[in-house]
């Protein structure tokens, strides 16, 4: 099959490290470009040892500029810091390519609540409503369609399938509902800052930017779509000491009782030609390491019957399923490619 | 001053590890007898090489022997699992002896609570009522006075230190309250078995018994009483591949909308003279490694004006403040010692 | 292509699970048979969720039987523990099946040996001579030949390809070797035992079996074969807190000064051919995570001219390519296939 | 007893926040000053959460100033980079304070083998006759007379420790020595740095600076006085993802074939009167979590018939008995107070 060329604009961070890891096996997308001000001139495999041995290892690092990429790749990853992204987007749209933004600039439809949760004024509103947002068991035929993926955020990505069968089907109160989400360090992105120094995080455990998490809105605005009407959520971060890694536990009120089994075969059904996510049978439950490396959400659900509760859990890679895994599925998809081309991943065990 | 010896059963488990490490520095409790039915006639340090050096490490390792241990000792530590602790209790106090016993056994004044939880019969009912809950900070009058301490569970000690500011002043909704805890390995014990074996737990991360914890009888009953009104509280544990630690992040409802301001007044005001409980400034969120090795249980503060919660979130070490240190506590105060005598530990950090 | 039925005695341990990992993805060896007498009826997917969602996960588990391992398999993976691994390849051989035996069972070739290393006869010395030692980029004309390949040690691996170049080319003395090898705790194995809990082996570091690991005897065979002349080494495991990874320190005594430019351009011309040996750039050294989950071994080259010493460090994972990869890369020469099919791993970073 | 008043300056690294940390509960040196340009102004808790509640945690932190430091302090620590440290340390000790210097500006004897090492010039050479090497076991008497202590490296102190006993008899070969050291992450200090970050040294393992580390001269410094002779070390450090802790694996050649018991002898002789050196029995080896936290150094010993190898392995505390620790044990000699006051830690198990 003929080779897509593709550009990374970013790849010093771990979005870009992984969607490196990613392409060097993928089957039709090739790493054409990678670029970052700081390394360019450099092969990749200097920054990245890792890669020593591939082909992408000997791809020579570049400054980000958008005629180049539009001249060498058809689709270009966005893995830079929201509102950086915007504008690299607006660039790459006008010069014809793809985008698939990992950042949050186009995950928000409204630019106003945009502005308010990240401090700053959206520089392109009118490419909103363009962008889609990349989650394929929900949009994949929006995604086939567009030109400009908005990738969905790590926490927002366990969130929402975690609770979207039980909302779409009006199993649970819409209020009420507190997302639990505990996240591996990778997460917190590859800057130099001491809060994430091996010994700052190892053989410990913090919560942090409780009830003021950024992806709030982003959880928010999806679930009120599936639901049909506005939700508030809870929302509450927490950082684990391993590199991969989130599990959400998600507490919510069932409207009327019901057996477990019940909620089961709902969720089975959701999913039932979804296969990345993985409806776990009754009485497991996720674990993180379960999903490491790979396009995985697993969901665990439990009926508390002393509480009236339903806890839905769901477990994925941050780095893969919530960032730049996702990202490819997206690119396939825009590029025609079946949805899970170069995805194939088994879990790393142990 | 006079040493005053004590005994501990069941010292191969990491609540004895924990004891052992404790006591080998106290200035007045001198471990006499540590009885091990495995490693009965072995040095206390050819199990425990950590130990060479310290007195207690020539300790000769003891089948467990009530009339031996009325001999020698004046108060015993039990760190044998439920079911097994309160055979142990009843022949010791017979003996003379006071008791605290680190198992679930005495901690639930309802016998038929315990039978319903844990799956057995209380074969001495009797001694419930003899029974104080060993939570200093509430009971340290009434400890004083009993011969049979039931050393608080970790997970509750975490819950219950941090609602009770809140329940007794009446902020906060008594139903719909979720405690999300999180606690190191060394929770699990010491025991052999595949699910927690290095490679099972590091990097990554689960949650288990959501809804189903032995520990959350105990919580109930506790918060029960501060209320005034009986409690029902959705208690979910989760997994973390740390050794020690116990992070609860408790999710409740102020019954009227509250500056947070307010609640950390009132958080202040309620251990102003509980030096082992530190509300956090505003802002502050707790971390399981700044109670480390030590009696701290570190309390962060979040009023999300939102979703109109209270949200609390409380770190103890789960060996130290949360079993063995706790059970320290208790001894000195039945031996008519200052509560924190031998327990001035610093966190240890990093 | 046509699918290659393979089956896999002992799938219940590391090396057991890691096979597993990798057929799923494989795309011609089709596992068919699994067996476990404990877990025996059980679908896969019952004690490895993280297999759910793969046909393999829904593979029932059965007993060890020859005959029906022989009815259904072209080729089986031994991955017991060794003593038990002998007699099953003799049965299976018998049988007419290609056996890849992951165990230490015909690593050595001279049965007295074997007994004085592992403590017990060996029952097949008959089969010694046929049995062929699997380190591809050594042996893969052989391994093309045989029905029988003893798969290397995990810690030989690093050593050998470590040190062969400098061997083979006669850099160095051949007595004084020091290999000073630290391994993750997945090479312990699964068994359920207390050293190996995660609270045992977290955040701590030992040394075991020092110039007493059963690894000493296959490291000396084969070194000794590469330098013509009996070699003593002194081989000297310690165990990582991590899941997967080895990385062994190798201390040689140069024969004669040498610019490190030197003996680095000996070795890529050693490997050139060999894409899985990756000599590192000079200055640049090994790490356990660049060849997490891959067939790679990284080789930093030191030349210290004040000790006058070459050091080697080599860097694999001591389950893929030093167990379960290594053992399906023979499988694949043992059944035509290229030594490298389904086993294109990237390494999983971070 | 009358409290003496120390300084620290330089209180944001991890050896300032292990003197914080062990200083807290000290009987007899009170904190009393605790300097950071960067964070001047604020109350020690601010930057150390884990110590609110304790005295020292409200001491307000200042900029260094000497006048200051020697108006309010008798001693102070000095826990600055290598090259800052000499000139607080001239101008304190003009002052009229005693100086206990964590850095490496005073080990090393010889100016121009410090100037060769750490690339920069000595500034204040007069003083290096007076610094005593503040190793307790071998110089306590010099280091209660002196008003200067160069504190020793963490990596010298356990090859040092390790060595000194076999150096000293005699029965070892004074070349050829290696010493694969790995130590915990603390070592790499706490300056935010992309390759020291969670994600980076989490389950994995790298080798560094083999062959030049600025701790080789110091070791062969210390072991050519212990040895009556020049010795060349091979010394060759790694990076451990663990917080805490050095373990170093030592590789000698005996001088005539010696039992392991007369070895053994002879290091618990020579290490009789010095409790914080633990010599294991035979069969045992140490491991960092038993010194965790304390002033321990283990010694386990190996004597290798097929190689004629002793092989000494020593774990300490790289913090506490590698920095810290054995400079507030340096303090004591020097404050006229026994060289454990406030240093009797139990090892934090697990």
């Amino acid at each position: 099959m003929e080779m897509i060329p593709v550009g990374l604009v970013g790849v010093t961070g771990y979005t870009g490290m992984e969607l490196a890891r990613i392409l060097v096996t993928h089957p039709v997308l090739r790493l054409t470009r990678a670029t970052s001000r700081a390394e360019a001139g450099k092969p990749l495999k200097a920054i990245y040892p890792f890669l020593q041995g591939f082909p992408a290892g000997d791809l020579s690092i570049t400054a980000p500029d958008a005629a180049d990429l539009a001249a060498a790749c058809r689709l270009v990853f966005l893995a830079v810091p929201h509102g950086a992204a915007m504008d690299y987007a607006a660039e790459l749209l006008a010069a014809g390519l793809s985008v698939v933004d990992l950042s949050a600039d186009f995950r928000l439809t409204d630019a106003a609540v945009y502005a308010a949760w990240y401090g700053l004024p959206h520089r392109h509103p009118d490419l909103l409503p363009e962008a889609v947002y990349g989650l394929p068991e929900l949009y994949a035929a929006s995604i086939k369609q567009t030109k400009l993926t908005a990738n969905p955020g790590c926490y927002p990505t366990s969130v929402i399938l975690g609770l979207t069968p039980a909302l779409s089907a009006g199993l649970i109160a819409t209020d009420g509902i507190v997302a639990d989400s505990k996240s591996g360090s990778s997460g917190a992105g590859r800057k130099a800052n001491t809060p994430m120094l091996f010994c700052e995080v190892h053989d410990s455990f913090r919560a942090y930017s409780l009830g003021k998490h950024r992806h709030t809105p982003e959880i928010e605005q999806e679930l009120s779509k599936v639901a049909g009407s506005d939700i508030t959520v809870s929302f509450n971060p927490h950082l684990l000491p391993i590199d991969r890694g989130i599990l959400s536990t998600i507490y919510t009120r069932l409207l009327r009782p019901m057996p477990v089994e019940e909620v089961h075969a709902l969720y089975d059904e959701f999913y039932a030609d979804k296969p990345w996510v993985r409806v776990l049978p009754l009485g497991k439950l996720p674990e993180t390491r379960h999903v490491r490396g790979t396009m995985f959400c697993d969901i665990g659900l439990v009926v508390d019957p002393r509480t009236e509760r339903l806890i839905v859990v769901s477990a994925i890679d941050n780095l893969c399923r919530g960032a730049s895994g996702q990202a490819v599925a997206c690119a396939n998809l825009m590029c025609g490619l079946p949805v899970d081309a170069g995805l194939h991943f088994a879990p790393m065990m142990p």
